[in-house]
C-alpha cells in the first residue's frame, strides 16, 4: 500500500487556505516529500503527517514557491529528533542551492545527501522506486514517478520442482537471492510472473510534454498541474510554461492513467472546482486536488 | 500617528493559528517590517497590510524563525510592483545571509541596501527614526526602537519677534532650515520647545538586559518577548536566552513605558493569556500580543 497526500495545491504564493504545492508519499513507515515551499512544515502538521520518517525530499525546481520552506522543515525535523541521513533529489545545482539556503539552518544533526539529475536515474527509498524525469518549464524542472513493485505470486509447484527448501520460501518472496546451506536460490525459482505494482506520478510547472505521458504510462494516479481552468487562459499558460486543465486531462488520456488529480492552481483561481468539467469532460476520472486530499493506493485483487 | 501591528506572535515555529513573530510599523504611507519568518507574507495579508510600502526591513537575528520568509516576501513585493530600493537593518553579516537566501529570489526589480549593526547608529525611514540596539541571545541579536519626533508648537510671538516672513512659517514646521529671498531661517525661530513624540520598541530573543531598559525609556509601547508565562520555566528561559512574562514586566516598570505587549510565545504555550497575571500583577498595562493586534499611537493632546 502506498499513501499519497497532497499537502498544498497553490502555485506561486501560499494563500490563506491553500498551502504551496507539495506532496507526501508514505509506504511502510518511510516518507518521501516532494517540494517544500514556504509553509510546507505547517501543511505537514495540518495533514496529520510526521516529519521524522521523511527519508527523501524531491525538489522539482528552484523557484522559491517549491523550495523556500526547506530550512524551516529541516530544523523542525532536527527538533523532532531525526538523526538518520536524508536524500535530496532534484535538478543539477541542487546541492549549491540547498547549502545556500541552509545558511540559517547550520549544524543539522543529520547528513544531507544529494542526487542531482544530470542523466536518467532511479533511486530506491524504502520500497519505492523514484524516477525523476525532465519536464518543460522556464528553468530546469523535474517530474517524479513513484513506483511500488509487486513480485509474482508464490508458486508451490515451481518451488517444489526447483527443489527449493521450505525454509527459504518466505525469504525468496522478499529477497532476489538467498544462500542457504551453501547453495544459492533466486526468487524466480518460487514466484510466478511479476504482478502489477502501484505507480503515482507528480508533475507541476511544465507545459504538456511527451516525457510526462511516457513516465505516467498506466499509473494509478497522476498528480498534474492545472495552473488555470479556463480555456481562455491557454495563452497565459503557454507564456508562463504552465498548463490549463484540458491539457492535463489530455495527458491523462494519452498515458492511460487510472485517475488524475489537478494541483498547483493560480492564486487568481480561488475556486478550482469551478472549471473541473474542462478536465472531466475529456477524462472522467479527473478531480481537483485540495490541501489534505489523501488516498491509499492498494495492489489490485 | 504611528500604526503598530503584530503580524505573528509565535516563537520557534509557526503554528496553525499563530504566525512567527513579526511586526509592521506604518506611518504616512511608509512601512517598516521587523523580522520575517516562514509565513510572514501570509500574515501580512491576513492583517490587511500591504507589501509595496515596505521601505525598511529590520532583522533581529539570523535564526530561521526570524528570517526564513524573506525570499518569498521579496518575490511577493516584486510581484506587487515594488521598484524603489529597500533598506535592511540587522546584525553584522546581514548582507551575506540575505544574499545567500536570495539564491531563490534572483533578479529582483528593486535594490536592497544593507545597514549592519557594528556600532551605534540611527536610520530615518520616512518620518520614523529607527535605532537598533544589542540585546542578549545565543547569537548576536538586536532590539529596535522606532521613534516619531514631534516639533514644538508654532509660536506666533517668536515668529514675529524673529522677523520670519509669513510665507515660510508653514515650511519651518516641517523643515529645519528654509532659505527665502537669500536669507536662512531655522525652525527654532518659529517653534516652541519640542514636544513628546511617539516611541515603540520591539525586542525578542533576549534575556532581560539593561540595553532594553535604556532604549525603551518612556516608550508608548514596548513589545517584548515572553517565551514562557510560567515562573517555573525561568530555568528553561535562562538556558535558551529567553524571558518569562515576569521579567518582561520588570523591564516595563523600570523603563517607565506606557504599555507592554507580550509576544514570541513558546509553541508549548497554546494559551498565552493563561499566564498574563504573571506580568500584569507587576505592570498593569501589560497585555498579551496576538496575531493582528494593532494600535494607532497618537501624539499626546
Amino acid at each position: 500500500m502506498m499513501n499519497v497526500t497532497l499537502l498544498g495545491t497553490s502555485g506561486m504564493m501560499p494563500l490563506k487556505n491553500r498551502w504551496l504545492s507539495s506532496c507526501m508519499i508514505t509506504c511502510n513507515g518511510h516518507s518521501i516529500l516532494t517540494d517544500c515551499g514556504e509553509g510546507t512544515q505547517i501543511a505537514v502538521k495540518e495533514a496529520g503527517q510526521r516529519f521524522k520518517p521523511i527519508d527523501t525530499i524531491c525538489i522539482t525546481h528552484f523557484h522559491a514557491d517549491h523550495i523556500s520552506g526547506l530550512p524551516g522543515l529541516l530544523l523542525t525535523m532536527s527538533n523532532e529528533g531525526r538523526t538518520e541521513p536524508i536524500m535530496m533529489i532534484g535538478p543539477a545545482g541542487l546541492e549549491r542551492v540547498v547549502r545556500s539556503l541552509c545558511i540559517i539552518a547550520p549544524n543539522l544533526p543529520f547528513e544531507i545527501r544529494f542526487l542531482e539529475y544530470t542523466c536518467p536515474l532511479t533511486y530506491k527509498s524504502g520500497n519505492i522506486i523514484i524516477k525523476p524525469f525532465p519536464v518543460s518549464h522556464r528553468v530546469p524542472c523535474l517530474g517524479f514517478s513513484f513506483e511500488l513493485k509487486r513480485v509474482g505470486k508464490f508458486d508451490l509447484q515451481k518451488a517444489q520442482s526447483n527443489c527449493v527448501p521450505i525454509k527459504v520460501w518466505g525469504m525468496l518472496q522478499k529477497e532476489d537471492t538467498v544462500v542457504y546451506e551453501g547453495k544459492e536460490y533466486t526468487s524466480d525459482m518460487v514466484l510466478g510472473a511479476p504482478r502489477k505494482g502501484i505507480k503515482a506520478v507528480y508533475c507541476t510547472d511544465t507545459r504538456p510534454v511527451k516525457s510526462i505521458i511516457e513516465n505516467a504510462r498506466d499509473a494509478d494516479l497522476l498528480i498534474c498541474e492545472g495552473m488555470f481552468g479556463n480555456e481562455e487562459k491557454l495563452h497565459r499558460a503557454k507564456e508562463t510554461c504552465h498548463m490549463i486543465y484540458r491539457e492535463a486531462a489530455e495527458i491523462a488520456v494519452k498515458s492511460n492513467v487510472k485517475s488524475l488529480w489537478l494541483t498547483h492552481y493560480s492564486p487568481s483561481m480561488p475556486e478550482p472546482e469551478e472549471f473541473l468539467s474542462a478536465a472531466s469532460d475529456l477524462f472522467p476520472a479527473a478531480s481537483c486536488g485540495f490541501d489534505g486530499k489523501t488516498i491509499d493506493l492498494q495492489f489490485e485483487d
